[in-house]
């Protein structure tokens, strides 16, 4: 087997554990609302729990993050479209892939998905920072070859 | 006194009416998180309770709509900026102005406001619903006039 | 005027002051799930709503303690009775009392009113301790005698 | 082998079984506030996931309870210990079990495991409702049975 071959393997293999290994959630009783649906809020809980699990799958736990105060990636924004109703019981699966990334900001994409259909997508941006400043500064290099990884992530 | 400077009269005390009743909240523990700030998903609760607040105030209760079940308005939209970090105990003033309006759908702007700095703003995207059958209705006239009161209370 | 009558008409006015500043809130459409009413987690959020305040009220606001960091007031125990379903829209008033105090803890009550109706009552059980190194510390001599003031406040 | 040990073997499987689907959670950023800790009120929330999750497992779930409007299992009381501080990206066991059963209520016992160490407890106890009027019905004798299940759930 060639070299490319062998590396194009992998690839796929890292793909599938890539798929395996994306945030799952049921909806929740708390989750929803009176008028019987996903609170449109929460969504925004269940995507920070997709990031927080991303992060720690390529090495960079949040909670370490903050621990050792050098590095903070407060999100300076945050958006959500909801394409369909999401009901309590109903079982999601969040897909996570780097959109966009400069040397000191980066764009995360989320979509949800009730088995095959999308039923909510969300982006966040987040910005490095100085947590003891509250500065900007840039993106660790060792952060940035990571979050590379998470590139191919976003595939449904 | 002329009908014209009457009008504004009111008009000006309307506006400070609308600004005594502008939502407020602090910050409070819950709202925050281990890196000390306000976790930006629980800005869309605070959104979210400042739309209800002036959905109230101009006759339209959304606890009302949803125990009628002849109109519902679920989100297909949100989004916010973070300007400024926002900490426990910080005392938030929540203004809400209405951005855009159609037939079927229109849109809030939140702004959050510590003291005369500008700390978040957010926007939600509402369309008319039929509870009963998920589909896209109009907006009653009635919720169209009621809605252009809010039209001038994004005043900071 | 005898001092007795005066210092009974403070108390009196104290009273007042005590219920004015009661915790209010109405429940919102977060706070409610599928099943139509207050999603009974929500509760203890109001109910840290309503201590934050009463902290804030006694001068002792506990956004203060956490950034000086020589007291921490962490909750060992919470509990909740649920008499009747609150529901979205509802408007409740949250009186709050000391129910107990030792050396190293206290004990607070909380009643949730809904106008003259008692639909809920917590209580949250808080040790001192040194936030540095976990370990339990006596409660400021200080603190144990502003936390008197709200023994009168549990009138509903 | 005798029939005895043969059903002995079934339960240990079945006990196996019990542990493997406890409900597991990692202690996430929006869990946390701003002293470093799980938020207490948070912990009713996983609570209920767990119970939520096994309610599903024995073949009640909650979702189809509240849209088939026939039983409803509110809660009148809640209440839970805080042993040792759970932080910021804490990985945590919840193990579930029946404490006790009339025929209109039961009273469910969790505890929450970090390793091998208890970090909190909670219990909650449940009444059986008609949903239509808000009034005390009997338990199905087939939750009754189900719920028998969960007796052996408790083991750390």
């Amino acid at each position: 087997m060639a070299e490319t071959d062998l590396a194009e393997t992998d690839l796929a293999q890292a793909d599938l554990a890539e798929r395996d290994s994306a945030h799952r959630f049921r909806v929740a009783l708390h989750d929803t609302d009176s008028a019987g649906v996903l609170f449109f809020g929460h969504l925004f809980r269940h995507a920070h729990d997709a990031y927080e699990e991303a992060m720690r799958r390529i090495g960079w736990p949040i909670d370490r993050l903050i621990r050792d105060g050098e590095l903070g990636l407060p999100l300076v924004h945050a958006e959500a479209d909801f394409l369909d109703r999401l009901r309590h019981g109903d079982s999601v699966r969040v897909s996570l892939a780097l959109q966009a990334q400069t040397r000191k900001r980066f764009v995360l994409d989320y979509r949800f998905w009730r088995g095959g259909e999308l039923a909510a997508t969300a982006s966040t941006v987040h910005v490095a920072i100085d947590p003891r400043t509250g500065r900007s500064r840039p993106l660790p290099a060792e952060l940035i070859e990571a979050l590379g990884r998470l590139a191919d992530g976003s595939v449904g």
